[in-house]
């Protein structure tokens, strides 16, 4: 006997047809003997509806009552699924955010999960193997007793931090892809689906373009331990694959220098140019930035031609990038550049694999790689298990394919 | 300074653009230094949607569940109201049924409402007059802390007893007509609105078959003793009609002995043909029926033919036809009769007003009307302010018309 969370997504519950086929997944897993919790999103555009609403009712809308009004999606989903479950034999109940409860910050619209009250969902388990089917994405903020949502994707969180928060043996993440692939299927048709990936390489992946998770998920994963599948709800209930566990590196027994290629087409680029080279210069330019809340990635500084100035780049989202601009240019008295410049036409490319940590020359071999292909790199950073390069948007693919083979991922 | 209770039915909110209109009624009442809280229903054809789903899920569906899907459609309506009042610049907050809270009983699906907790919104209208959009239709049930919803219609229910649980001076309840007619407008032209009506008139008009309010609401509005309105929503903002005020019957200077004509084509009859006349048939009958949840209403018995044995006549809900003669057919070794007779295709016609109290002959002037008009009467029942006949569904127009003029309420 395990006990597990059971997380589906939106495609995998867009309607009351694709709802009893999940429920069909949980009937296995209950019948083998399993304690089992269900988190589940709204059904497939629902969520979209409702935001809409919220827009058309203000176009800058209260945080707190779109947080009331979208988390609906979720609670429809949670009690249909227990609903099918019940006709299905299985004892089942749903569970809100504010029931069960997850506790989350207050920060409407965006709220980290605090802690998470397994005692009545348990309880549940021990008097009649009950299945709990928990609204993700949504928890209520202690104090003001309001409903907070996690931000989009944030169902995986609730699954992983419920995983944690009931001591479940594993998590299964049930989507629409049947694992986590090399990099993304569409482009690199040679990309192989992994058995195993560790956690931090599943963090980068997911930090660096990758969708199949959200990025909290993995870290709450990482953080706590909780052994995550990503596996397909479109599998045959009675006979599914397993698909991608996601775990502790020691539990990996092949090691991979890298294991995949990561791509982010949400990026910009903006360059300074002959900015005055004195102290606090990085300061006063992303000091700005941070207080606007606008996230900066790459960065890179080197020294002008002139010796005496200096040029600096970096990266920031692609919704920020004409705000952060504006923000600079306000700027012009207190950072003294001669030129602001910028490209939105750009992607980051990134492959990430702990072996990057025992090998040397991981990172200057894709150099020279993209470069006999005539891939100009914009900019490059690097960490321990993952290096990522900028380049111009024309060349995703060409760049995504030559690394995939670079490293020996490509299938048979 | 007064404080009040608006509702607003699903039509009145049936798009974002409605509910910004229906928030324009909220707006013209804070200005006049009110103090207000507003009950929403769902937007309208939403709450069909969603029982339409838990259908599909399962035709027998849990009502704990069904409760958990169908209540979020108002707590949509809540956070859309709430963002559209503060877009206007009213300070304005949602709360769902928990949130208050209003406790329920534990009967899903049709709870009744046990108490109304207002301490959170006097707080919010005592901090800065806080508009309180508050979800219609339901609550939650103190020990379980599961959602409990009030069935059908119930956010009239919220709305009376919101206004009983604030101390609330009235209750205007907003819906698509602007008052309480003395009979259906569409059938006779000649309905007049009322500007008064008694609790208790108003009572057996929602009994017997007017649409315009719950029966339930009008029974909390009675005992709680609410002033209520009932107006339109699609009047002009700034300038609406006042609508129809219900109200103590001592608030009513000028009395008329009927005050409206109301008709119900929900019912159905059922006629048990030479019962053996003996001690205790009345509870073989009725005690079943009773104890299959149906409710009987009009119950007449008369001595048959031959004198030995007597016949009995009651209807029922339409919906419950067919289960009620199946139920009776099987009680035939207890319930003797020679047979059981029915028809589905009549109306209940019923004249409603306090002046009965004191006026003699007020029915039989009715019955000479109807026999007149060549109507035959199947079954008759009155009470102290109200008189029912059971007639041919085909005469229904006729009937109402005959009774409307009769009793000196046409218009003009």
């Amino acid at each position: 006997m395990a006990r597990l969370v059971m997380k589906f997504g939106g495609t995998s519950v867009a309607t009351v047809e694709r709802i009893k086929n999940a429920a069909r997944h949980v009937k296995r897993e209950v019948e083998a003997g399993n304690e089992v919790a269900v988190v589940v999103s709204a059904m497939s555009g629902k969520t979209n509806e409702l935001v809409a609403w919220c827009k058309e009712a203000a176009p800058l809308y209260d945080q707190a009552e779109y947080d009331t009004v979208v988390a609906s999606g979720e609670q429809v989903t949670s009690g249909l699924m227990a609903i099918v479950l019940r006709e299905m034999g299985i004892p089942a109940r749903s569970w809100q955010g504010w029931q069960i409860p997850i506790y989350g910050s207050d920060a409407h619209g965006s709220a980290r999960i605090v802690d998470v009250d397994g005692a009545g969902i348990i309880a549940g388990f021990d008097r009649n193997r009950e299945v709990a089917v928990c609204s993700g994405f949504q928890g209520v903020h202690a104090e003001s007793r309001r409903i907070v949502t996690l931000g989009r994707g944030g169902s995986d969180t609730s699954a992983v931090a419920l995983a944690a928060g009931l001591k479940a043996d594993r998590c299964d993440i049930y989507t629409d892809v049947d694992g986590v692939y090399t990099t993304d299927p569409r482009i690199v048709p040679k990309a192989k689906r992994m058995d195993k990936v560790s956690f931090e390489e599943m963090l980068e992946m997911a930090s660096l373009g990758s969708k199949v998770l959200q990025v909290r998920s993995v870290e709450i994963a990482m953080t706590q331990r909780v052994p995550t599948y990503v596996r397909s709800s479109f599998d045959d209930p009675e006979n599914p694959n397993p698909g991608t566990l996601i775990c502790d590196e020691d539990d990996i027994v092949e090691q991979q220098i890298v294991t995949g290629i990561a791509f982010s087409r949400d990026e910009a680029q903006i360059t300074l140019r002959r900015v005055a080279d004195k102290p606090g210069v990085a300061a006063a330019i992303f000091g700005p930035l941070a207080d606007a809340n606008i996230n900066v990635d790459m960065i890179i500084q080197v020294v002008s031609d002139d010796q005496a100035t200096t040029d600096i780049t970096f990266t920031v989202p692609t919704a920020d990038y004409e705000r952060a601009r504006t923000l600079l240019e306000s700027k012009h008295d207190t950072i003294s550049y001669q030129e602001i410049q910028g490209a939105t036409d750009v992607v980051k490319i990134s492959a990430i694999g702990v072996g990057m940590r025992s090998h040397a020359g991981v990172a200057a071999r894709a150099f020279r790689a993209l470069a006999e292909k005539g891939i100009n790199i914009r900019a490059i950073t690097t960490s321990e298990i993952k290096f990522s390069v900028l380049i111009d948007a024309a060349y995703t693919e060409l760049a995504v394919r030559t690394l995939h083979s670079l490293y020996g991922l490509d299938a048979g």
